[in-house]
C-alpha cells in the first residue's frame, strides 16, 4: 500500500474512533492548508509577540540638559530586558517549530492545548515591561521563570497527548523514550528550580534559562545519534 | 473523468453563470495562492487580535509601599478578562477554521462577509478591555453577547450563501441538514439568551458561553457518527 | 511544449534580458516560496492595519454619573469612523489581491512600488484617527480621498509595470486594454472628484467612495461576460 | 539519482555529521511547512514592524485656532521619519528575501541568527521615534545608521554560516566570491561610514544610506551578467 493511501486509511480509522468534533483531526498531507492555519496563527502570535516588545521602549522624559546618548545609557535596564524577551520568543518558536515538526495531524484539542500556549506567549511582552520596571526585585525573575515553566508544561502535554492519540508521524521508539521524558521535564524542573534562585542571584537568573535549550538540545542530539 | 478535471469542469460553468467581479471565485485546488490569502488575512488577524489582549493589561501605578505581589494581584479583573478573551478569540479561530474547511471556492461577497466578519473579532479586544473596566456592570457582559451573537449570525450566512453559490466541498447531506441549521442558528440564540441573564448572575455568564463550542461540538458529533 | 517548460524557458529568457538586481524576478510557479513572501507581508499589513483601527476606540473619560450604555454612545462617531476604515481596508485587500492574482512573477521593482502602497495602507489607521477627531472638518475627508487616490494610482502604475515587463499571467486582450484603463482611472478620478464633495456633504462622502469598487466591480463584469 | 533522491540523501549525510539537536535542518523540499515557518515569523515581523511606524503619528495637541491642515505641517518631521522607515524595511525586507532565497535548508543556528536579526528590525520603529523627536541631532542619525550596520554584518554571518554549514541552494562560483564579498562587507562599510556624515551633513545622511542598495544591485547585476 502506498504512502498517501496510508494515510487516508490510518485517517480513516482515527476518525471512526473518535467521533466528536473536537476531536475531527486534519491531517499535514491530506489536508495541508487546515493544517497550516494552526501554524500561520502561532508564527502570527510569536511575530507580534516579538514585536510588542519595543512598544515599551519608551524615552525617557528628557529634560534640557540631558543628551540623547545618556537618555538612551539611561535605557539600558529596558533594552537588557527586551534582549532577555527577544531570546526567550525566539527560544520558544523553535521549540513549538520542533514540537510540531513531529505532529502528523492536529485535532480540536491539541488546537485548544495551543490556544493556551499561545495565550502564555502573548503575556511575554507583559512579563518584561514587570522585569524592566521591577529589575531588582526578585519576584519579577520568578514569576517570569514561572510563566516559562507552565509554557513548557504545556509542551510537554501536547506531545503525550499527541503520542497517545497517535497524531505524531512517528511513534517514539521504545529507546527513545526515556530521553523523551528527561527533555520534557527538564525545562519545567529548571524553570520552577530557577524560580528560588532567583532571590540569590537576581538578573542572573537569566544565564541559568539560557542554558535550557543548550541541555534539551544536547539531550537531543543523544537521541539522534542513537538512530 | 478525473476529480481535478471536474473541479476545473465545475469552476468553468460557475464562472459562466456569475459574471460579475464580486462573483469571480477562486478554487482552493486551482489557485491556491489566491484561496490562501483569505485565510492568510484572517489568520493574521486573529493572531493579532490575541495579542492586543495583553496591551490592555497595565500595571497599575504603585506607589511607595505597594509589593509587586500585591500589584499583580491586585490586577485579577484584568487577567480574568484576558483568560476568557484568549479562549474566546481561540473558539472562534476554531470556528472560522471549521467553515472555511468546508470551502471549495471563495467569491467576492463571501470575501466581504469575511471582511465583517474580521471587523468585529477585532473589536473583541475594545470589548474585553470595557469587561475589566466595568466587570460588575451587566451591561458590560450583555454587549459582550451581542457582539458573539453576531459573529455567530455571520457565520451561519456565509455557510448558507456558500451552499447556495455552490462553493462547498461537498453539499449537505438531506440528513444532516436539521444539525446543521441547529449548530447554525444555536450560537446566536445561546448568545442572545445569555443577555438577559448576565442581569442575574454577572460574571458567571461566561460559563454559558464556554458551553457553547461544547454543545455545538457534541451536535457536530452527532452528524459525523451517522456517516 | 509543456506549460510548466514553457514558464520555465519565459522565466530564462526573461532573466537574460534584464540583468540587474532590481529585476530577478520570482515566478510563482518556478520559485513559489518567493513569490509568496511579497503577499505574506501585504496580507500581514493588510491584518495588522485591520487591527490597529480598534486601538483608537478609547472608552471615554467616564466620571461618576455616566453610564456605560451612554459611554458607548458617545462614540458612535469612533464607531463609524472604525465601520468606514474597515470596509476600506477590506475593499483595498481585495484590490490587491485581484492585482497580484493578474502576476505571474514579481521582479524588486514591484517590490518597492508594493512597499510604497503598503506604507500607505498603513496610514489608513491615522486618518482614521485624524476622521474620529474631526468628523466635521470636510479636510478630513478630503485628505482621507487623496490617501485612496494615491493608493489607486500605484495600483493601476503596478498593472501598467507588470504589463511592459511581462510579469503578467496573460497579457490584456486589445478589446480589454480600453476597459482596463477606465478599472485604471476611474477609482483615481473618483477618489480626487470626491475632495471637494467633501466640502459640500461632509460625511456622506463616504458613500460616494463605497460606490467606487461597485462601479469596479460591473466594468469587471462586463470585461468577463466579453470572454 | 533524481533531485528529490539527491537532495534526501545529502540530508541524510549532512544528519550524520552534525549531531546536535541546534543543527538539525530543514530542508525546502523535503520539509517545506517547516522551512516555511521561519519565513512565516520574518513576514509577520517585517510586516508588523511596518505597520508600526504608523502608531508614532499622533496628532499633537490642537488648541482652538489651529487648524487640522496645520497641524498635519506641524508634523512634516514625522512623516519624513516615517516615509524613510517604510523605506528601510522595505529594503531590508528585499534584502532578507534574497538572503533566504539562496538557501536549501536552515538549522537552529541559523534559527538563531534570524531572532538576532529580527530583534534589530523591531527596533526600527524605536529609533524612528528617536529620528522624529530628535531630528536636528546627528547622534540620532549615527545610531539609526549603526543599527543597519549591525543587522548587514549578521546578514554577511548568516551567509557566511550558510555557505560554511552546507545549507546554500548551489555553492558559490569561485568567480563570484570576491562580488559577494564586496556585497557582505559593502553595507557594513557604508554604514558605518555614515556615522560621521551625520555630524556633517545631518538629515542628509539619509540619501546615503538609499544608495546603498542601488550599489549592491550594480554589483549583483555584474555578477549575473557573468553567468
Amino acid at each position: 500500500m502506498s504512502t498517501s493511501k496510508r494515510v487516508r486509511a490510518q485517517a480513516g480509522v482515527a476518525a471512526s474512533r473518535r467521533p466528536t468534533y473536537l476531536l475531527t483531526s486534519y491531517d499535514r498531507d491530506v489536508h495541508p492548508v487546515e493544517f497550516g492555519r494552526i501554524l500561520a496563527l502561532s508564527d502570527g502570535v510569536f511575530a507580534i509577540a516579538l514585536t510588542l516588545l519595543v512598544l515599551d521602549l519608551a524615552l525617557p522624559a528628557v529634560t534640557g540638559q540631558v543628551e540623547l546618548g545618556e537618555a538612551l545609557i539611561g535605557m539600558q535596564g529596558s533594552f537588557f530586558a527586551f534582549a532577555i524577551s527577544v531570546i526567550v520568543v525566539g527560544v520558544f518558536h523553535g521549540m513549538h517549530h520542533r514540537l510540531f515538526s513531529l505532529f502528523q495531524r492536529v485535532d480540536g484539542l491539541l488546537w485548544l492545548m495551543n490556544t493556551f500556549y499561545l495565550g502564555l506567549v502573548v503575556l511575554i511582552p507583559f512579563f518584561q515591561r514587570v522585569l524592566s520596571e521591577y529589575s531588582s526585585d526578585p519576584f519579577a525573575y520568578a514569576i517570569f521563570a514561572a510563566v516559562f515553566g507552565i509554557i513548557s508544561v504545556i509542551d510537554a502535554v501536547m506531545l503525550f497527548y499527541a503520542h497517545r492519540a497517535r497524531l505524531l508521524k512517528s511513534p517514539f521508539a521504545r529507546r527513545h523514550a526515556h530521553i523523551e521524558v528527561y527533555c520534557g521535564v527538564m525545562p519545567v524542573a529548571a524553570f520552577l528550580a530557577s524560580m528560588p534562585f532567583a532571590y540569590l542571584v537576581g538578573g542572573w537568573t537569566v544565564l541559568l534559562w539560557l542554558a535550557i535549550p543548550l541541555v534539551d538540545g544536547y539531550l537531543r542530539g543523544l537521541e539522534q545519534r542513537g538512530d
